[in-house]
C-alpha cells in the first residue's frame, strides 16, 4: 500500500474492522484478498457509480466469482421494494451464506447493501467502498444500515458492521461541488460535537478542502472517522451517548420529510439543522451570539444552507419532529450545544424557545 | 403463577430469557409487567388467532397503550410486502424505539413479528406468544426470525431474541389435529438429534400426546425447549453445531419449494424429511434397518407423512436442495443419523446413495 495511505481501526471487540483511507485503494487486490475468504462476491452499486468505478473493482476481484446489482441512483429509491432486488440477484446467483456483499457507492448504496448483508440468510460478510465524502466520513463508521419507509427515514434497518471500509480519496475527484459540500457538512458536525480543535482546523483549512487538496481531505476524513469511532465505540447500539452524532438531525429529518426525500442532500439538511440547533442553544443561554456566528460563518463558507427551507412552517416542523427516532415516549429530545465542540443530549429546553427558533426562519421574508 | 407451570431459562449471556410453559399464562398480567418497561405495545397476530385469543391478551395489557396488526393467516403471506404492514401500523401509531412488539400466533407470525422487532428503528423489544405446538417447541428457542423470498424460504431475516416466551398450553385446545401432529413432528426431531431417552419416552407416550393429555404435552414442550436451548446456546449464530436442528430440513425446503409454500404444513414436511434422512443414513451404513423402522413407525403413529409427495422428481429435489441455506459453496451438507438420538452434520456421503434415496420415493407406484 502507498505511503500516504492511512489505516484506522474501529474497535468493537470481535466486530472490530479497519478503514483504509487514501488514493488508489479501490483497485488494490490485496485488501480484498485479506478480508474476503470465500469465492462468491456480490457488488451492489448504482447507475451513476457503476460507469465510473465498477470495472476497477471487478478488475481487483479476478480471483473471485463476482456478480453485480446496479440500482437506480437516489434517496427516493432507498425502499423495501428496491432493496428486494438485491435478494433477487443473490438467490438467482445461488449465493450461499458464506458470500460477501460489497457496497460500491454513496450512503444510500451503503445503507441498502449493508442491510441486505445483515438480512441475507440472517447475515453474510460485508465490505464497504464509500465513494462520496459524506459516506466516507459518516457511514464508514457505526454499522447503521437500513431503508426508508414512506412515513419516516431509516425506520427499517439493522446495526451491522463491515469486515473493512475502503475510502478511496480518488473517488472524490468525480464528485460535484454540491456533494463535496454535503460531505464537509458532516465533517463540521464532528468538530461541533466534541472536537473543538478540529473545528479550529476546519476554520483554517476550509478553502483547502473546497479546492480538494488531497492532504487536507485525507486528514479531514481520518479525523472525522476517529471522532465518530470514539463515540460509536462507547455506545454501539445507541442506548445513550451515540445519539450525539444526531446533532441537528431532528430538524434534518423534518426538513427531509417536509420537502420530500432527495430535494436537499442529507448534508445540506444537516448544515441547516446544526444552525437551528445553534440558534436554540443560544436562545436557552448555552451558546454565545459569537459562537453561533462562528458556526453559521463556517457553514456558509462551506457553501451550505444555514437555514431551513421557508416552505416548512413551524407547525409542520413540530409535527414531523414528533415521529423522529430521537423521540422517547412522546418527549422531544434534541442535541444542543454548550459550546463550540461540546454538545449534549437533552430534553431540558423550553418549548417556547423551540417555537421561537422554528419561527425565526420564516419571520422576515414572507 | 399456578403450580403446574414451568419456567425454563434460555441462557444466552445478556440476551438470556425465560420461557413460561403451562395453562392460563396468556392472561397473566404479571408476566407482561415483568418484561415490558415502556408503554407502547404492538400486538401482531393473524385472522385465525385474533378471534380466539386477542381479547385475553389485550385484557392483560390494560396498563399499556396497545395497538394491533391483524395479518392474513398462512405461510404464503410470509412476504416482505405483508411484513411492511407492521411498519405501516407502527409508524402511523407513532411508536418509538422503546416500544414492544408481541407476536401472538404460530411460527409465521412469530417469524414476521420478530423480524419486524429486529428491524424497526434497528431493534425494539420483542415478546413471543406461540399459539401452536410447533411454534411452542420450535420458534420459542433460537431467535430465528424472517420472511420468505419467492426463490427460497426464510432467505431474508435476522437472529433476534425475545424478552420472554409465553407458551400457554390452553391454546393447544383450539388446534386442529393436523397442526397438532405437525408440532409432534418437531418434537420427534429433538429426540432424533441427541436425546435417545426422549425418543423412547415419545414411543411410550405418543397416544397420550395425540389425546392432548396436558401433563404429557407440558413435559414434551419443556423437554423440547431444553433440548433446543442446549444446541442453540452452544452456537447462537449457527456457525456450526446448531445446524443439527435442521435435521431433514434440506429435504424439507425442497418439498416446500417444490409443492409451493403452504401445501404441506412445515411439520409434515419435516416428518417426511426425517424419514428421507433416515433412509439415506441406512443406505450409507450408519443406521440399521431396525432403527430406520423405529423412526418411520413413530412418525406414522403421529399421523405424519413418512415420505415426500411423489410429484417431486429426484432431479427437482437436487435442483431445489442446491439453493438451500445449508449449502456451503456448492457442496450439499446434510444432517444424517449415526443412531436414533445421535445426528451429525456431514458432507461425506455418496451422491449415488443420495440419488437412490430420492428415487426410492417414486420407484414403486408410478
Amino acid at each position: 500500500m502507498k505511503k500516504q495511505n492511512k489505516t484506522l481501526r474501529v474497535e468493537l471487540g470481535e466486530r472490530s474492522y479497519p478503514i483504509y483511507i487514501g488514493p488508489g485503494l479501490l483497485a488494490d487486490a490485496e485488501i480484498y484478498r485479506r478480508h474476503i475468504h470465500n469465492r462468491q462476491v456480490m457488488i451492489v452499486t448504482n447507475e451513476t457509480v457503476a460507469p465510473l468505478y465498477l470495472a476497477q473493482v471487478q478488475g481487483a476481484l479476478q480471483s473471485f466469482v463476482v456478480e453485480t446489482v446496479v440500482l437506480p441512483d437516489g434517496e427516493s429509491y432507498k425502499t423495501l421494494a428496491i432493496w428486494d432486488r438485491i435478494f433477487d440477484k443473490l438467490l438467482s446467483s445461488r449465493f450461499g451464506r458464506q458470500s460477501t456483499i460489497i457496497a460500491l457507492g454513496g450512503g444510500v448504496i451503503g445503507d441498502m447493501a449493508g442491510f441486505a448483508a445483515a438480512c441475507y440468510q440472517r447475515g453474510v460478510n460485508f465490505v464497504q467502498i464509500p465513494t462520496t465524502l459524506l459516506a466516507q466520513v459518516d457511514s464508514s463508521v457505526g454499522g447503521k444500515t437500513g431503508v426508508n419507509h414512506p412515513a419516516g427515514k431509516n425506520m427499517i434497518g439493522a446495526f451491522y458492521q463491515p469486515k473493512c471500509v475502503i475510502a478511496d480519496t480518488d473517488t472524490l475527484n468525480t464528485l460535484d461541488d454540491r456533494q463535496l459540500s454535503a460531505g464537509i457538512s458532516e465533517i463540521i458536525k464532528y468538530g461541533l460535537i466534541d472536537d473543538p480543535s478540529f473545528f479550529r482546523w476546519l476554520e483554517a483549512n476550509m478553502d483547502a478542502l473546497l479546492e480538494r487538496d488531497p492532504t487536507a481531505l485525507t486528514f479531514a476524513i481520518e479525523r472525522s472517522c476517529q471522532d465518530k469511532a470514539r463515540v460509536v465505540a462507547a455506545d454501539e447500539l445507541e442506548a445513550g451517548s451515540r445519539a450525539l452524532l444526531n446533532l441537528g438531525h431532528t430538524f434534518v429529518h423534518a426538513i427531509e420529510a417536509g420537502l420530500g426525500y432527495g430535494e436537499w442532500l442529507h448534508g445540506e439538511a444537516v448544515a441547516a439543522g446544526m444552525c437551528m440547533a445553534a440558534d436554540l442553544s443560544r436562545r436557552i443561554g448555552w451558546l454565545s451570539a459569537e459562537e453561533q456566528e462562528r458556526i453559521v460563518t463556517l457553514i456558509k463558507r462551506a457553501r451550505l444552507p444555514h437555514e431551513p427551507p421557508r416552505s416548512i412552517t413551524a407547525e409542520q416542523f413540530l409535527d414531523l419532529m414528533a415521529v423522529d427516532k430521537k423521540v422517547m415516549d412522546g418527549r422531544v429530545r434534541l442535541i444542543l450545544m454548550k459550546a463550540v465542540g461540546e454538545s449534549v443530549i437533552t430534553d431540558e429546553f423550553d418549548s417556547v424557545k423551540l417555537l421561537e427558533t422554528l419561527n425565526e426562519y420564516r419571520s422576515d421574508d414572507l
